[in-house]
């Protein structure tokens, strides 16, 4: 199903190739004033064609709000919204008609629909984050209302990890906040793209300003609502919290976080290997959390595969495609955690 | 919220030193034949007491069903279930009243609720999991009638990894296939559990038998869905499918998983590095993931912490708990995945 | 599916002839004074026996509390409790085995389920909403905390309709507050008994205290939710709000409700002609509404009907049964409003 | 929240004088063929200026299909349409900012948001119901798959009945089967428009060809769910099933729908008193209800009411209203109830 959270929704629709992609956003909370030209922003941060280590697919990717707004305040009311298509190329995808594509959705759609919109991926492209993105924008400036602060940035791609971060991750094309391992990054990914290959990377976020008591006991535990959100981002095959694998070498006495008093009175913990989380509900210490997304799977070069009659066939892939998505990804993860929080707190 | 899944539900209640726990497992179908010994089996599988590495507190955990079958079968009706509590050492729990334990949920729930059941943690206690292993207990014997099997196994404690594994994991209390490894997992946790500390690691699980077609683009992705209801099993600080977090240093070229056909004329693919999940569907491969476990934060020895109040005090921590959650967590693995399948596919 | 509500939210389960029913509150708010002793009272209004123009099944009908307070307060845990079944009379319902009788669930449920519980009905049985009374007393001591008042009353049964309403309809046995109407309705019934046959009658229901502002536009309307809450109480055929079918024959200019304010400056309307709610959402004004229940369809006498085999037979009916549901349906009718409300205003 | 149903859900945003309204379909199943003309007609059914006696907004309501079909066949993915808003006489309202009309949902709305558009009801308008007949029509062409028909009529305007229902409800404006009675009920709508009076009515609804077993015991069941979806409607106070308030009145005897078994064999009842429904699901007989519409409260008039500010105010009313509902409620009736059984079949 096509909705995020539960009681601060949203739900979306759109294919790659079809006339627009768009969404409902539903259970915002009235009178909140939201800058529209953020929103937009954020979109743009997503946007293919945003620099040469990207897709060259071009969409201008402006939202259209359509609803739930007064002269730039929220009403309650649900918040309609889409996005028009422009850039697309239905031909190059005559081809995946009848071909699966390795390590794409091609195959399980068709086995769970019996039918599926070839061009571009249809559904199962990426293209419908953009709407994650619209929605994540507003909740964004919502929590902001509440002092909350959510911030992602790459930390690794391929073998290269950022060390020393020091930077605006926002400085760079690639978003992360070590410069010397963005530029290594940024040659990485153009040898990757050269070669029409792809190459995949870890991405972190840090969630600041959020109040003890966010997240519910057993099945709606912050760790689980954050990290099924991430799970659901295209190409994510992985996400920890905290310490997160590392910490399960660890013993005990080495991992807990001691409780103590800040200056103002307010319970911290001297660590935080937690990530911000005990029990399932935040501690009020940051929230700390690593999503890992594979190397996409659509290669610029040719592949061995099957058709549907179960043919072997070799794909000479074309279209527009992104060598690594994580610079993209940045506001996709930020989105998914804002909506999130929004949902939780609501 | 106390409610798993969205068409089969499993809905939990209790608290660790409350008269009982118990749960509902609602939109199970009928006319499914349940052996009740193996629903108890299950939960001697993840009993107390088990071996000597596991926690001390004996609880027969005898489940008692009250509702949903007829002379041995399903009737579509919601299945209702109990297990008393019996071995209760509330009395251990008097100094916690009103002191927080580091990294337990003692500050969060109280944060939240403003009122806990301190006595074991109350509900934020692990002992809540046996209502979960009654229900996956149920939808295993369901999956099975599709043909679908889990299986869930230590592979690493602390540092040391099963690296051969050629055992039944159940052949050794540790729940690990290589019996060298089990061997030598074995006395780290008794090193351990005599220093009073705890002990992390990392479980894997292998789901077989699935038809592809299983979960739904978007926001129901089958990694998603896998991936929150792991999440929401106590100390959880991480989960990976296939490849994982290693894939994502990887090139495309080396992760796609080339399609090819079975003898038998299905759609298989000649490695699996997805994991068996494309585009959030299942590809009719093996599933596999990994579950990291933290250590457990219950230390027998004198802890630093502070009070209710704020104040700086040391706690001297008793009562009975596991050095190392993983023998115990088996089960539960594998009864949120069962729970999970059980509810997507319904 | 058995679960109640959005937010706060009852789970049910159990049969009639089973060895107990049950049920699961969640999302009931941490911090609330509950005297169990009410919640008992509650139960009593609804038990079978309780006078001579009801059922003649006898069962204590003692609620026992399985979890979610702590010394007489909520915790915000989930509210586990069982009422264990005592006088089951299993035999009077073998012949019912492979019959269906008339206008009742037995052959509904063959169809859905293939399967069914024909003891007493099973699942179908009006006993499960004993658990509705344990859910609903709990939810009307949290809206007492609000200052929210629910109170039903008999208003009409067969052709006997209440006129005059000036006695507590607590003070006789068909709950009905015109002290002659009410007479004629207990010597009606007693005649209907004695013919083993039953009737039907209208039950009218009233809200007061409720603030404005309560319901949600569009798919949450308050009268929506009531409504829909009042369609699940077996035997029920209808409901309306304020002047329901009546006011349909009316004019515009006869039916607006005209504001004013109160002498403490509230907002007010002159009229109620639409029961407390405009456009879904109560207007601070008492809510009203009425609930039509047909006559049960077990009769006491032998009724054609058709086996499972689709052979025609005659049905020769035992068992216990009420010859007019409204007695104890008043505080089941409470019940659900009290649940309805608490899940919207959660 | 603005989403109906479980799992064929519907979506909806947009406020009357905004730039559109819309929604998304999801969970609709693939490969189903749509007539997308046939949307279109249902929503010139219930198309303001359809005739002299509804109102005389202009809007071509034209809906476009964003996503979801691929060449005339559904995918499976989710359904997103649009439908602009033209004929927008914002102007007329700018009185209504500050004031509120009477048993409209000006108030509650200002009490629950604290913000409205108020600008011809903003979402509270019945122009919302345009999104429901566009979800209706996709569900309707679904179920015709399955050989189920949905067909509503108006059977009564103020005090004049349809008695001898003999022709197509649609072959008049009134919607009406019975053409006597058809006639007087426009005369008496005529009347009433011009007097800047409104006048309500019923609504009678039958479903053809749902098979057995339709409907949840409980919680679901068809008729809580049918009346819930009917109660949802603006306008409307009050529902029933078969002989509805009627039945209360009468014994159990006369009321019980005795079984017998067509010439084909399958099982049938000689009456339908039910209304097609026992213990909450279809039997396979029709299913049969009534919807009573309050008379809409707009009065083309002066009237007495009070502004935010407390002050007693003659509101003088002008814009363009239906002085009678019914015409344009019946296709909304049957999109409401399509949308229910689509949901509870899937």
């Amino acid at each position: 199903m096509n909705t995020f959270g539960k009681n601060l929704t949203l739900t979306t629709f759109g294919e790659s190739h079809g006339p627009a992609i768009g969404g409902v956003i539903d259970g915002f909370p009235p009178r909140i004033a939201i800058d529209t030209d953020r929103i937009q922003a954020e979109l743009d941060r997503r946007r293919p064609g945003q620099s040469h280590i990207t897709t060259s697919r071009r969409e201008a990717d402006r939202v259209r709000i359509l609803s739930g707004m007064l002269d730039g305040i929220t009403t309650g009311t649900p918040i309609g919204f889409i996005i028009e298509n422009a850039d697309q190329h239905s031909a190059d995808y005559s081809e995946l008609a009848s071909t699966f594509r390795p390590s794409h959705a091609d195959f399980t759609y068709q086995q769970k629909y019996g039918i599926r919109d070839h061009r571009g991926g249809g559904r199962s492209s990426a293209r419908e984050t953009a709407t994650r993105v619209v929605g994540g924008a507003f909740c964004r400036q919502l929590l902001e209302t509440r002092g909350i602060t959510i911030a992602a940035r790459t930390i690794q791609v391929g073998n290269i990890k950022a060390l020393n971060e020091t930077a605006d991750p926002e400085s760079n094309i690639v978003r992360c906040a070590d410069p010397d391992a963005a530029k290594e990054m940024i040659e990485l990914i153009e040898r990757i793209k050269a070669q029409g290959d792809t190459i995949g990377g870890i991405i972190a976020c840090r969630i600041t300003g959020l109040p003890a008591g966010i997240g519910d006991p057993l099945f709606d535990r912050l760790n689980s609502r954050l990290g099924a959100a991430m799970l659901t981002i295209p190409a994510v095959k992985g996400v920890e919290f905290g310490m997160g694998f590392d910490g399960c070498a660890r013993r005990g006495s080495e991992m807990i976080d001691e409780f103590s008093t800040a200056p103002d009175g307010s319970v911290i913990t001297l660590t935080n290997n937690s990530g911000g989380i005990q029990g399932g509900i935040s501690n009020g210490m940051p929230v700390e959390f690593r999503v890992g997304f594979k190397p996409v799977a659509t290669l610029l070069r040719d592949v061995n595969t099957i058709d549907s009659a179960g043919r072997h066939v070799t794909l000479h892939a074309r279209g527009r495609h992104d060598p690594c998505v994580l610079p993209r990804a940045v506001p996709v993860v930020e989105a998914m955690a804002a909506l999130t929080l929004a949902d939780l707190m609501h």
